[in-house]
């Protein structure tokens, strides 16, 4: 760099003979030396200690700061007042109305006995409300995460053979999601929710809704004997043998003429926003009524199935229950990483899709570590993985909810339930839960917004279409490897072959601009002027871009029978670069000097530029020969600047 | 698209008032459609068929274009002539003379008879002369496919245990190796080649090299029950042992003179041009010297290993060799992957090097369906994987060849020993075969590239270092292993969290730039010009950049007390979008709209602008706010242009 400064490259050295540099072409050369890598890493590691970037005066001071960052509750605590409370206990009352019935459900949906789905309803909210960051965010089990949860765990135990065994792997699972969950957020790996596009979580909760839906055909049609998988072909075939063979009428005619009230109430509800915390109790209500109703016509008697006994009391103690040894780890490490990234993906999407519409920020890390610690102590006490749910969410926004009390006011109802309540679940027919469940999955389904993913951007729907059939036709886990290697190779194929395109003047103006995007730019003769639009030039794509930058240089002089006499290529784009992308510059160099053809190169980046200095690249062009704008390396090219030489600024 | 012509945005609208609009916005908004999806992927089919662009008129001339693209020969053979022909004799006569030797001592690396070397150098290079398009390239076995094709086909079938079932092993994944070469290159996946790194190839080959060379003391001590295993510890502890038990002085006594013997000669040619052929013929005229003196000094009875019986004659066939079903298919077809890809990425390397020397383009592609089919017809007569060797490929181009008939006259060299010469190596002692594998060592490890490397790219350095341990302290594969996930690791990081720069103006121009990488850029009083740096704002990154941006304005906001009152985005790098990024966009602006702040995007990418369109958000962000050029932005968020009003272009 110094002897770049001392001694500016000769300019007639490269037939740059007569015309005058630009003056801005050294604030290319002495740009300061950019971070190194250590430099980089070191600053993103204090970052992660000291989120806000100045450091705290004292021990005492950082003490306060993680604990007010762990506890956004001491935060917000201080200036909560009765007036919010009000609101938060309507809003936690109208949840717990919508979330008892379906955390029965979706107990049943994860193949647990009922009070599992209201032990996960308890604990995990009250932990969240201290810890999490989002005020909307309604916690419990949800749909998707029982069925992955129950299809994954039903492959390495049976539930029917062995219950036992099978809630200890469950117990297990969430244990580990909540150790990962933790970690990610403590190892600031926030980025891992984002491997997951919103495309492929569109496709992906629509192709689950609808396997939900076939399961629950099950629960509609009282059949004994189905099948454990939940692909289509399988869950249709089960359903079209037990039809033939043993169902009861009575069952689907208590579900359906439930499930119809349901979505009827919703629909008004949704018609007149005023009777929305209608739809929110409908559950419950039919809950109420249908187990009535079977108690007096003793209904049970006629083949009508009914949940019978439901353990009553407090969350036991789950801690012998975590398995960290024996046969079974890897796969309870394997179901609990799954299940820990998926509720992430949901819990995030829920809120911060509610945080945007409030106006106020999520911090994603600390989300992380909150539902880790709340899924780690559930561990401990009965609960199977929970995480923010969709729907009742909603219904906590719409029922007008301020902090994350409104899930303590919850919390304690299903506590008063659990001690209370539990007696008279007994005559409640099951194919009422199916009802609910249903009536809870086409807010999963969400068409319109796949549509609008088709006519923006097809790749992205590919993703979604993907995670859909392969969920769908395959198991969940296919249908998410689907998505994600299709947003993986989205990224790789975009790396790999980026374009390269040749710009032209907009007339008039000292602008230029790609000739494919605006028609109207034109080419400037005896010039070739391209721009690599990658931002790595590397070994993935340094050959393509050479071998593309080398055949347009011969084939244009071919066949333009006029001769090309300079090549500037615009760098604007390009952040970094590496071995290969310098060899490639080098070459792309050599072979234009063989065909005496001029190489101009146009604002490298910080990292390029330093590396080509490096590399000793600068020197072989020529530091005359780079530019800090096209404008400057097509006067240099033509040789029609009139300015004074700058050189020795 | 339509709308916006007829009624361009009112500027009033967006408290844009009174001054006037730069004329070039309109381009932005109204640029054509960008190729879709389907005309992209049409596109590429059709230039996979007619890869010149240019359709044939007749079925005959596809034809022959066909056939000259398959065989180069068609096109060089026409102009050649005797002069040539003399310079192709001398250079395959010294390619022989190294070649021999080294066919033997790489058959004994690959744990098969010496004869099987020597039929790889003879079938291979006479097809590769016909339908390869490097003119430089010596084909024929090396020392790297050698090892890893013996270290991965020993752990499925033990050579010393059933030496035909592990041939037939050999033979057939070399015959996979082959339809994996051809079929990469048919259907155009010389990108496959591209994942390997410069820098990894560099790490990888210096730790196998070291890896061959710790294998070679096997031969050099005469050292009889050896380890299976690969890597240094198992090599050194095997050495260990046999040291101290049973190992014959006079091998390593042998093969040490020769192999000192052999370096000196070498270093003379490397400081005298001239006398380079002299390095060529040393191994083959230590063959001959050792041999003679083992049959003189009958020292083979005591104790120095010797070749014994060679068999002789032409390749046999071995069509039945090759097993498509039984229990090694699976394990035949990976062995055959992973030689198959490192066999093209040495042989296009080596190939592209000399061509970039001697200023002639190669066709990565049409390489890769040559290799293919030299492949699969060497599985059909008894050869083992053959590819490019750095080596013999610099004696090559050392000796003056001038096309591939220098292959030829190997090759008809190679015939003419196998049928006569076979006898005279009864004698050779084993232990000269290692010198000459070691003696061809030192060029495969690069220190002067590592180091250069080292100081260009630390990233680069360390998916070298991964290699090279992982070869050296793993398996073949882990290396491999290794330094492909931190390239992508790389790519994937660089895509996850890309740099967003403030941008400044470069004082007395238009033009505005990072003002990390020009200190000398000012910001613009009340506005924030920010530049997203990455080629695709995606799901990937889409929440990164939206929260950094939104924390960058509200942070300064607070820290300046001066308020924002613009802030524009430069978008000149994105060149795609998707529908997470397209939602970070939108939630961008209404972030900015709640705080009263006016929003500019600065000239988007064709596809992103397109994309903005199709998803409203040009109308919700406004055509008046969406710029060509930062310069007319900042102009118009400052309200100071004085240009008339050019809206209705």
């Amino acid at each position: 760099m110094g002897s770049l400064e001392n001694e500016p490259p000769s300019a007639a050295d490269h037939g740059f003979k007569g015309s005058t540099r630009p003056e801005t072409f050294l604030l290319v050369l002495n740009a300061p030396q950019p971070p190194s890598l250590w430099q980089e890493l070191s600053g993103s590691v204090r970052g992660a200690i000291f989120p806000r970037g100045n450091q705290p005066s004292s021990l005492t001071k950082w003490a306060i700061s993680v604990l007010h960052g762990l506890f956004p509750v001491l935060h917000w605590g201080r200036n909560y007042n009765l007036k919010s409370f009000r609101s938060d206990l309507m809003a936690g009352l109208t949840l717990a109305s919508l979330g008892i019935p379906q955390s029965i459900g979706y107990a049943n949906l994860a193949k647990l006995d009922p009070q599992y789905g209201l032990y996960t309803s308890f604990v995990p909210p009250l932990i969240y409300a201290v810890m999490g960051t989002s005020r909307d965010i309604a916690i419990g089990p949800v749909a998707v995460i029982s069925l992955l949860l129950s299809s994954m765990a039903q492959k390495v135990v049976d539930p029917s053979v062995d219950p036992t065994a099978y809630r200890k792997l469950v117990i297990t699972s969430t244990f580990f999601a909540g150790v990962f969950q933790a970690s990610f957020g403590f190892f600031r790996l926030g980025f891992i929710v984002d491997f997951l596009s919103h495309a492929t979580i569109v496709g992906f909760m629509g192709g689950a809704a609808i396997v939900i839906g076939l399961q629950q055909l099950k629960g509609l049609l009282g059949i004994s004997h189905f099948t454990n998988n939940t692909d289509v072909v399988s869950v249709v075939k089960a359903v079209w043998v037990a039809v033939h063979h043993s169902w009861h009428p009575d069952n689907f005619l208590i579900g359906c003429s439930f499930l119809i009230f349901i979505l009827i109430v919703r629909f008004i509800g949704m018609r007149k926003r005023k009777l929305f915390w209608l739809s929110a109790i409908t559950p419950l209500l039919s809950v109420i009524i249908s187990t009535l109703l079977v108690f007096l016509t003793r209904a049970d008697k006629h083949g009508v199935k009914i949940i019978q006994k439901v353990k009553e009391g407090l969350n036991p103690s789950s801690v012998k229950d975590i398995q960290l040894t024996g046969s079974h780890v890897a796969e309870s490490a394997k179901i609990g990483l799954i299940c820990a990234i998926i509720a992430l993906t949901e819990a995030i999407a829920v809120g911060r899709s509610f945080a945007a519409v409030k106006g106020y920020q999520l911090d994603g890390n600390k989300e992380m570590v909150a539902m880790g610690v709340m899924n780690l102590a559930g561990s401990m006490s009965s609960c199977y993985v929970a995480t923010g749910s969709f729907s009742r969410t909603a219904v906590n926004v719409s029922a007008g909810c301020k902090t994350t009390v409104s899930n303590i006011v919850m919390a304690i109802t299903v506590f008063i339930s659990l001690q209370l309540l539990m007696k008279l679940l007994y005559y409640t027919p099951v194919t009422i839960l199916a009802s609910i469940i249903l009536s809870a999955l086409p807010g999963l389904i969400d068409i319109k917004e796949a549509y609008n993913i088709w006519k923006i951007d097809k790749m992205d729907f590919l993703a979604c279409f993907g995670a859909f059939l392969g969920v769908l036709f395959g198991s969940v886990e296919i249908g998410l490897l689907t998505a994600v290697l299709i947003s993986f190779a989205k990224i790789i194929i975009s790396a790999l072959r980026p374009s390269v395109e040749m710009l032209g003047r907009i007339q008039g103006t000292d602008t230029f601009c790609s000739m494919r995007q605006y028609p109207s730019a034109a080419e400037t003769p005896n010039l070739m002027i391209l721009r690599i639009d990658s931002p790595f030039l590397c070994f993935m794509n340094a050959n393509f871009i050479r071998e593309r930058i080398v055949n347009w240089v011969t084939e244009g002089r071919n066949a333009m029978k006029e001769e090309t006499k300079s090549v500037i290529i615009d760098m604007t784009n390009v952040i970094n670069i590496d071995t290969s992308g310098i060899s490639a510059l080098e070459e792309i160099y050599k072979k234009l000097a063989s065909a005496s053809v001029q190489l101009a190169v146009v604002n490298p980046g910080w990292q390029v530029i330093h590396k080509m200095k490096l590399a000793r690249l600068v020197e072989m062009i020529g530091g005359a020969w780079i530019f800090l704008t096209v404008g400057e390396a097509v006067e240099a090219c033509l040789g029609g600047a009139k300015k004074e030489d700058n050189c020795n600024v």
